[in-house]
């Protein structure tokens, strides 16, 4: 186990209308919001009108800015930090998914910040203020509700790009799962991708004695596994929403991450993907990391034995590490079907003739990962792999 | 799954080396400490030496109270009470395991209010102010370091009781697992079972649909069952000695308890045991609870199968929960003597000829517990199944 710092200071307030709690959160922390949001569903499903209410009721001013799409958009949160320092915006209310919260955090940064806030993404700016932010949760997938990350993408030359501070950690975060019941097939099913993902980015590792968070997160793993066909079977399923919920958050407040080395390989090529051809980020994923695996069961086999054994159930077989690993790989990839995830990027009609591209892009000369170190050509093969 | 609050404030500074760090920890929240420890053991093995010079290089002042037992005492918090008054103190430093972290907290709480500290105990007082509080932890058992609770053992009657506050949690909490190689076995072994205990008491629950919190717990229970006997046989294990220290604080730092009711009456008939005979608290949950297992059985057997089932992998048989159940039991037990802890009241020489009382102290005429709802004959009956 690796030394490590830990604290999960986001308040998460859970449950069956709990959106009604966002007036009286919010007022602790700021006077006048900006109120950020994606497109009309929010509105159509009533959330938009309960949160004004409750902003009201609780005398906290409000500016809105609506339309964030998915693989948030530079230009948005550009226009974001505009309209905060016309209004002197003291705090950012993000409701939505992953995408509005992403925005708002780098709506926040900018807003303290005289550059241009590409330059956080860039590598060319340290982060070192940021407004503060709430958050409602629609889509269980990303994590950023309690996460210091943000992914924003650059529309000239379409660069996805991840940052990060402790200062962009949300204050409180509403999770009510009854609103995730709306939530298209789809959607549900590329978050909980996602969500896996953010386990496995972590699970993944060669960092050795991580008995515990090994153990808690095939626990998580397991939760999804069992849950995520459940809500498709019956999308009003309380329970089965809410472990999808609450399991949105824990893969990705880093508890998992304590002590280890994570990777991140796989959701680094996934950006390549998604900032090209604009497929859904839980989809892109479902579609690199069994390709990824693959790849690394060459080079790396021992915790993929470990995943095919302690989450598929495979029974262990001491001559034949490979072929254990692979049964799990084939039920991973069974279990990415069954909840009608592309697994290979012509299931997603994404063609094969920017493959080099998109290895270029997400590593140049160096290598990204860690628990097989890929270089471009490895990139490369784990996209062809994935055909 | 219930609704539910959850955050986890406290920073947790986990690895080798890291009570080197205490001293900036503790300059950010104060100028002037109340150093307060337990016996001679952390002179021992130079900690008090180290954090000593940390606090001078940070240019920490301290005043310092030692002396801190096992099921800590009200007189010796009242006396820290006097002297944090008397040297205007603005920060307690909590250097030990649950009994001095439970005790810094008493004290804490005691500085700021005018009355008798007791009354928080007794249900006379509420808990509005308390000093900050900062933990170095050597002893991983009671996840104190993380909790807003307390329990003080009141010499005069020597009832031992609990009280809670978000304002007592610890601002941070360093844990350096090298500091519990020199921690005697039976302490080792103590404080496992109260880890483990933490997590059963959350674990055993009628609420339904909490998947994700029951396999996190089972994760848990598995880590602990897995490295204890490790460290057994070898006490300088860093590894395994990390597993446990870890699994302390995400046993009681109550993600586990979220979106369900707990139970603690385990604990609860325990703080009787422990608090006549002055056994070691984990001592007394390893013969508490296999005997109020058995009591339940009887009255709500569901999750004692599943724990069967899921955490001592027995064969789940749809016939004989009873007996799947039972063999759940059979095992834990096997397991407590095999880290040698006595499992009934006569392995630790207490006698039966007091058990009424205990009852009587636990419960008076009214219930504790929630999986099953225990009054005080049943508690008799639970203390009659330890004998």
């Amino acid at each position: 186990m690796l030394d490590f710092r830990f604290d999960n200071k986001t308040e998460i307030i859970f449950g069956k209308n709990t959106e009604n709690q966002v007036g009286t959160e919010t007022r602790k922390y700021g006077k006048k919001v900006l109120l950020h949001y994606g497109g009309g569903s929010i509105k159509k499903i009533g959330l938009y009108d309960r949160i004004i209410a409750s902003l009201k009721d609780a005398h906290v001013d409000y500016v809105e800015l609506g339309g964030v799409k998915p693989n948030p958009r530079l230009s948005l949160v550009q226009e974001g930090i505009d309209l905060c320092k016309k209004h002197h915006i003291d705090f950012i209310l993000a409701v939505g998914g992953g995408s509005v919260i992403d925005s708002a955090k780098a709506i926040a940064m900018g807003v303290l910040y005289d550059g241009d806030v590409w330059d956080f993404f860039s590598g060319k700016g340290q982060i070192e203020a940021a407004l503060p932010i709430g958050v409602v949760l629609t889509i269980p997938a990303a994590g950023s509700e309690t996460s210091a990350g943000t992914v924003i993408t650059n529309e000239e030359g379409w660069y996805k790009r991840p940052t990060g501070s402790l200062l962009l950690r949300p204050k409180f975060a509403i999770m009510n799962p009854e609103i995730t019941y709306t939530l298209p097939a789809y959607q549900t099913s590329c978050g909980s991708v996602d969500i896996m993902a953010h386990v496995m980015e972590r699970y993944f590792t060669n960092t050795q004695h991580v008995d515990l968070t090994d153990r808690l997160s095939e626990a998580t793993l397991k939760t999804m596994i069992h849950n995520v066909p459940k809500v498709l079977r019956q999308p009003e399923d309380y329970h089965a929403r809410a472990e999808i919920m609450w399991a949105s958050t824990v893969a990705h407040n880093d508890l998992l991450g304590t002590g280890r080395q994570s990777d991140w390989a796989s959701h680094d090529i996934e950006h390549e993907i998604s900032g090209i051809y604009d497929i859904a980020h839980g989809a892109g994923l479902a579609i690199v990391f069994p390709a990824w695996m693959k790849y690394c069961l060459k080079h790396n086999p021992n915790k993929l034995v470990q995943f095919a054994v302690r989450v598929w159930d495979v029974d262990y077989l001491p001559e034949d590490h490979e072929g254990v690993a692979l049964e799990g790989i084939r039920r991973f990839e069974a279990f990415l079907k069954s909840i009608d995830m592309p697994i290979r990027l012509s299931d997603a009609d994404i063609p094969e003739d920017r493959i080099e591209e998109m290895a270029t892009k997400a590593v140049g000369d160096g290598t990204m990962g860690s628990y097989v170190p890929l270089n471009k050509e490895a990139i490369i093969d784990i996209l062809q792999l994935a055909k």
